[in-house]
């Protein structure tokens, strides 16, 4: 296998992140690939927030994979800043290739080169695999996720 | 009661939150009421950042409840962008009020006038009044919410 780097995304890259987003049982529902421009738009406003990271893992010029860091300061816990992984995604072609740990320790060290004392995540119950991948990395399921749709 | 007003938290009313975010069964483990000055640096780092919103419920004068809100803009669900809610608490004198159920609809509220799409939150599995709180209020408990100290 060829070397890969793992850096912020650059706008060209779109399409690329969007098709992986898209590639996924859930995601397959919630995305469009007829029009790319909300997904420009929202790439617009990550770039210009430095507490935003949108990642690719990029091998022989072909991104085959992505995930968002964000970086949150707050009070809790003394003033602790902490970090969220969201939309963590792996080409097809690579699943089974350790690329998604190297995605999420890519996270790890992001967060703690940022002063991170926490990361955190949450996962869809229905994605089985997924727990046992985040609890091998360290992870503990201590918290219940709720989401709201507006 | 005497009316009350949920606002942006000014910085002398660090002292008053802390108290608070100590007065908590998971929080008397995290916090430190000695030294404030981690506080006071992340609440000036909290301040400078137009996506964060560290809010707190006035009654009479008195800061009696308080909750982080942080809009993350993202590629993910057409580029929707998304509320996380951290750090929710209501003093002691206030339990069972409703104070929490203002707060949180204060969050729901002014993440739907920044354009979110989605409220989401974590809440440690052994907080086992929150579920019923955050599901009546109409969230899902859809996700496995992972944490990973650094």
């Amino acid at each position: 296998m060829n070397e890969l780097v793992i850096r912020p995304a650059i706008m060209d890259e779109i399409p690329a992140i969007v098709a992986m987003l898209a590639d996924d049982p859930l995601g397959a529902q919630r995305e469009t690939l007829e029009d790319l421009s909300p997904y420009y738009a929202a790439f617009e406003r990550l770039d210009q927030d430095p507490n935003q990271h949108q990642a690719v893992a990029v091998r022989e010029g072909r991104v085959v994979g992505t995930l968002q860091l964000t970086i949150i300061p707050g009070l809790s816990r003394r003033g602790s800043t902490r970090s969220v992984i969201e939309g963590v995604r792996v080409h097809a072609d690579e699943r089974g290739s350790g690329l998604g740990t190297r995605l999420i320790e890519w996270a790890i060290a992001e967060s703690r080169r940022q002063g991170c004392q926490l990361v955190q995540l949450t996962s869809d119950v229905t994605r089985t695999d997924a727990r046992r991948f985040y609890e091998r990395l360290g992870f503990e399921p201590s918290h219940i996720g709720f989401k709201l749709a507006l």
